[in-house]
């Protein structure tokens, strides 16, 4: 394998990322791709820049055989859901790629993936590196936020509703079939392939929204980041989740697992005032997006946590929680 | 393996980064570690934020068995160097690093040597994402650099003269020796190991240079991509070259070689108007850091390129200059 090859896929990268720029100029980009460093213009005063890194590995991120299109989608979609979860604006993202070899058609699918969301998110590719190893894609993205309004793990505050978009559980489901060897039903694969990060939610949440996350390694686990950060318990009444249609085949019990265990949906779980409520309703009909109310935010009572209701709204039991755990990537 | 190491991975290099933020607080730094994503205030408005990434992986970038330490830091000074090329001054950086197991002894070192090197040049890390996989460490890395006089690749002008910090080939000594399975000798092996991102310089050169990058793949192929952002040619005088000390008992020719296609030097290559040689020498002098004049820009024959001239100052032939190749990573 020669240096020479590498250098090519990055002029591969280059010129794609140097057209897409071109057909959707950025006025924070200042210097893309082609010099030691990337540039970005100073954004506005009342603006912060939001940072996200996630690296996505082959046998821990996704399947061996995975098609190269749904990786780089995907590896772009979990790290715009970083910034959807903080109300941010894409930018642009960085793109440092190892591959075992210079794959023509491997990297040809795999660009077209990535520069697919990366056109609908008007995201840019404004740097990278490419080299020779095990197949590895780290991306690092950019956005915008203004900085009185962008939604921390640690603005939760006692007395709030706890929110979730769309549906939870079906990409969990993809992968315990993947696990046990069956091909998973097309919509299922779908949400575990294409996640669909929820920017524009987030952005419009930032007036209405206090803190938030996505929903990455479950709804259980990715809560207990809130709970901790805001030092307040979080209440989930079960009866109330949003579980994913193609669920609705399990036993409850079993779907409500996969919908606070399972992880990738990257849906963003959000706490706001009650005062809030007849908006947040208003903002999830102007986008055709489900937003539920599922549970309620605490005064912690000891150690910060996330506590599950049964259909009465009694508190389930320490031996049914410790039956939970955060998803762990296969 | 559980991804609770991995979370716990996570929190040791979150404790040492928060460690690191609060004995040198940032004003760019709005929020480190344990969000969704990191913060950065925004930058004055005569400001641009220069980012640089880098993968960085074993057996590609550097030999197994290397100490993990070497690793830590020289992960994070290429980065830096990136950063000297633009004349910008860190900001802070963000690491994606996978693992094959959550070895806690190289985990250890390999922090010590990246966190070293942060403090050293005042570079907090501000986010991350740590996951199973083959060993692979990819920096991002953020600077801050005045918009009106950042040093581009594409600002040479023909007329101007082309300088280079320190002295070169040094690195590709040691990585020649360890190819042929030799022991480095100390220095040459720190060169490889421990190159210093000559970050000081690179911002004292924004008010006297135009065109800079930095040395990672020898001075020959890097110098042409100035020539080609630049559209102009390039003639470097190799009887000027600033030969590492190490290089001293070969033959010239050997030694030239080295110096012009061996990387890992990340010394700066810079051009700048000939009033400014005094100045350059002062810089130099101050900084302690040796600056030599090894040439001109001229403007483009025929194809932007860089030409070799001999000791009497006659460019070499084609044939001669075909024997030279940028340097592959090993």
């Amino acid at each position: 394998m020669f240096m020479g090859e590498f250098a090519l896929i990055q002029t591969v990268f280059a010129q794609r990322a140097r057209a897409l720029l071109e057909e959707n100029p950025s006025a924070f980009v200042a210097l893309g791709i082609g010099d030691d460093c990337a540039l970005l213009n100073g954004l506005g005063s009342h603006e912060q820049l939001a940072i996200s890194t996630d690296m996505f590995v082959e046998g821990t991120h996704f399947f061996a055989g995975t098609a190269p299109q749904d990786i780089g989608f995907k590896a772009l979609a979990v790290n715009l859901s970083d910034l959807a979860a903080m109300g941010a604006s894409p930018v642009g993202f960085t793109l440092a790629l190892s591959l075992p070899t210079a794959n023509q058609s491997f990297l040809t699918q795999f660009a077209d993936g990535l520069f697919e969301l990366a056109q609908q998110a008007q995201c840019p590719l404004i740097g990278g590196d490419t080299t020779r190893g095990p197949l590895n894609i780290a991306v690092t993205v950019f956005g915008r936020v203004d900085r009185t309004r962008v939604l921390r793990r640690d603005a939760a505050k006692a007395g709030q509703d706890l929110w979730v978009t769309g549906h939870l559980g079906g990409a969990a489901l993809a992968v315990q079939q993947l696990y046990a060897g069956e091909l998973p039903a097309a919509p299922s694969k779908q949400r575990l392939l294409r996640p669909q990060p929820r920017l524009a939610m987030g952005a419009a949440l930032l007036s209405v929204a206090n803190s938030a996350l996505d929903l990455s390694d479950g709804l259980y686990g990715d809560l207990g980041h809130i709970a901790r950060a805001s030092q307040v318990d979080i209440e989930i009444d079960l009866a109330l989740l949003p579980l994913d249609e193609i669920l609705s085949s399990l036993p409850t019990d079993a779907a409500n697992h996969l919908a606070l265990c399972g992880g990738d949906d990257y849906e963003l779980a959000f706490t706001a005032d009650v005062q809030a409520r007849d908006a947040i309703v208003s903002l999830g009909l102007q986008q055709g997006l489900r937003v539920t109310r599922i549970g309620h935010v605490r005064p912690a009572k000891i150690e910060p946590r996330v506590i599950c209701l049964d259909s009465s709204g009694v508190p389930l039991s320490l031996e049914w929680h410790s039956t939970l755990s955060a998803y762990e990537h296969f």
